[in-house]
């Protein structure tokens, strides 16, 4: 079956998360990424902090489906081969530090001039013209200054880091959607462009309420927890042997909720008689609810509110969302054979796509794994100039 | 200047957040999106929590720049209608539970007989084809679900919902980036396609780390609040006045902290001799820390620990992001003219496009603003017969 991206070839310098994430999900599609690593030792998260025969867990995942070449850019000649290969590709992605690419002789500019339609998008923590520029930018940095920590956690606790890269992953996807996006219009009208994606101002982007309670009436939220800012029951509860959440916000729905918890009269008491009201008495309704539940395990407390119809989920922890009948049904995770760690379960595309599906067409490449055949194929690069080039360490 | 979705129509048939938002960057990009909404009342985030003289925030900022029309789908009238519009539309997007659009006789394979190359995406809550599929979602409900909140909050503390509806956003752009795709695809090969996100998948996509852990070992990670799962310190602090962020990985960063502190002598201790030793004794580290920034405020801390090259950050408010001056130059609030609300601040696309800038090119639509312009323009109605649509309360 046809992939969507097929025949677009990335150029992808990028390291760790945010880079890499996206293009894995480009390669899912279909593109050919050539991934460009340093000859010493690659990508960072080649490390394995979670290893499967050695093999870095966070590699496989993030780099699936793509080619790896090694080149080494603080040399002319890898600067050289790096700008030939920009040549012959529809996009380049990089995500170093503002003023990387360009003290390497690797800007947009440079780029141009050997393709004239390149499509070249950096990924930074804080765009190439931030007063903010220069300063390292970590997950943490963009949560922290985005504005997302001040409003996640309990009341009364720290600001709390979502546990998950989300300043990377959310990142990821714009660039994802800017990449494609920019590809269409290339398509259309035959120039390419520059593309300016930062960590920040991803997080920011995904504020919605906190943020327009801000803009719009001069309101800073701080932490609430799990629950809704005005309505209730929208919140976490406690049964005997963990949590669950309820999500209900008019009158019908919590006239239920009470008559499956058998207390009906509950409904019709003042201070609960509307989604506000509850929302202003959230305290002395949660008590109540976990009064009920306290008895129960959350698997009991779920039955009786599906009866009901009230909206109730239980929290999966990390096991039980990945082998529940949901992610199966939705093949949400592929098994792939790795020709080191075996036969190993990787996140698929979120995206259920009918006539071009995504695809884990390959596991990683090894370092370098793909030097040769690329040099070869796409340069023209004779096996003895190969050899030379790796004999130099410049691959 | 041209944007790069120019020409391309988007029938919007979404409500709330995970579908606005989506379609929402795709105006910014160009798209002509005509909003579909029910005469009576119209999309439920109209109804303000947050206002400007009267006019709701939330719908301001995910509405702008598209057309709206209403349009009763209960009437048969209403579903021959959309369908004529879905004729001369190249992508339709809904949200609706799965199996309404069905109902409303609306399904892929329905409009797809009207238009054959139509690019049909729907957002739910556990996509189309879940043993899940006909609960109720909600973004709490796609967080519990996914595994997100049982990761997210402070060791001890209840699973934690990320404090903005990332179920829904994280969704949304997926959902972008599938549309262009699809687009790109079908501007090659002349076929469209259905397509099908869901928010617990989206979610559950995101994990990265805490999934490897379970998938590489078997390993089910859970709250650890703001702290690296194995460096240290990358944590969040408390100084006098508040708090702020230190995220250090290494030996030289971790030496330089020690001489900000005016305490070398700790990096030579044993128990911090490593990363993951520092990790280890997290906490040891954390109250060191901790007790020298107890006498300063945040804003000393972070001239001391810049001034040695340790990254570290401040934790931004809502307020503190928003009129900082990164957001100003990163041009991630603009101003637009509500013909109600007056002048408001919005969001802006977090992606800087050189060629084909995205724009806010107009306010959000009253409720059916659209509509006569709409059917006229599109479907050549005469006023008579609008007026009669009208009427019937069909539009």
């Amino acid at each position: 079956m046809r992939r969507a991206l097929e025949g677009v070839r990335v150029l992808d310098l990028t390291r760790v998360l945010s880079g890499p994430f996206c293009t894995a999900i480009l390669a899912d599609m279909g593109a050919e990424v050539i991934k460009v690593e340093h000859p010493e030792g690659g990508d960072l998260s080649r490390e394995p902090s979670v290893a499967v025969n050695g093999e870095s867990y966070y590699f496989m995942s993030l780099n699936r489906g793509k080619k790896g070449i090694t080149l080494n850019l603080k040399t002319p000649e890898g600067v050289r081969i790096l700008k030939e290969l920009a040549a012959g590709s529809d996009v380049l992605i990089e995500n170093f530090r503002p003023s990387v690419m360009e003290k390497l002789g690797l800007s947009y500019a440079d780029i141009r001039q050997v393709k004239p339609d390149i499509i070249y998008l950096s990924i930074s923590g804080f765009g190439q013209n931030s007063p903010l520029a220069n300063l390292p930018a970590f997950d943490i940095v963009a949560q922290a200054m985005g504005g997302l920590m001040s409003i996640t956690g309990q009341a009364g606790s720290p600001p709390t880091r979502v546990g998950a890269s989300l300043g990377d992953t959310s990142t990821a996807l714009y660039a994802a959607f800017a990449v494609v996006t920019a590809l269409y219009h290339r398509r259309i009208h035959g120039v390419g462009q520059f593309i300016d994606v930062a960590m920040v101002d991803s997080i920011f982007s995904l504020l919605e309420m906190s943020l327009f309670k801000y803009l719009g009436r001069g309101e800073v939220p701080g932490r609430i927890g799990s629950r809704h800012p005005t309505s209730y029951p929208y919140d976490v509860f406690r049964a005997a042997d963990g949590y669950f959440v309820i999500a209900t916000f008019d009158n019908p729905g919590f006239t239920r909720l009470c008559e499956a918890m058998g207390q009906p009269d509950l409904a019709s008491r003042e201070e609960f008689a509307t989604d506000t009201l509850r929302g202003r008495h959230a305290e002395a309704l949660k008590a109540v609810i976990e009064a009920w539940a306290s008895a129960m395990t959350v698997d009991q407390v779920i039955a009786i509110l599906e009866r009901k119809r009230v909206p109730v989920s239980p929290i999966y922890n990390i096991d039980q969302i990945a082998e529940s009948e949901h992610i199966k049904a939705r093949e949400m995770l592929v098994e792939i054979e790795h020709p080191v760690a075996g036969k190993v379960r990787l996140p698929a595309l979120p995206v259920k796509f009918a006539a071009t599906p995504a695809v884990i067409a390959s596991p990683p490449p090894a370092l370098g794994q793909h030097s040769a055949e690329v040099l070869e194929t796409i340069l023209k690069y004779s096996p003895e100039r190969i050899a030379a080039l790796r004999k130099a360490g410049i691959i």
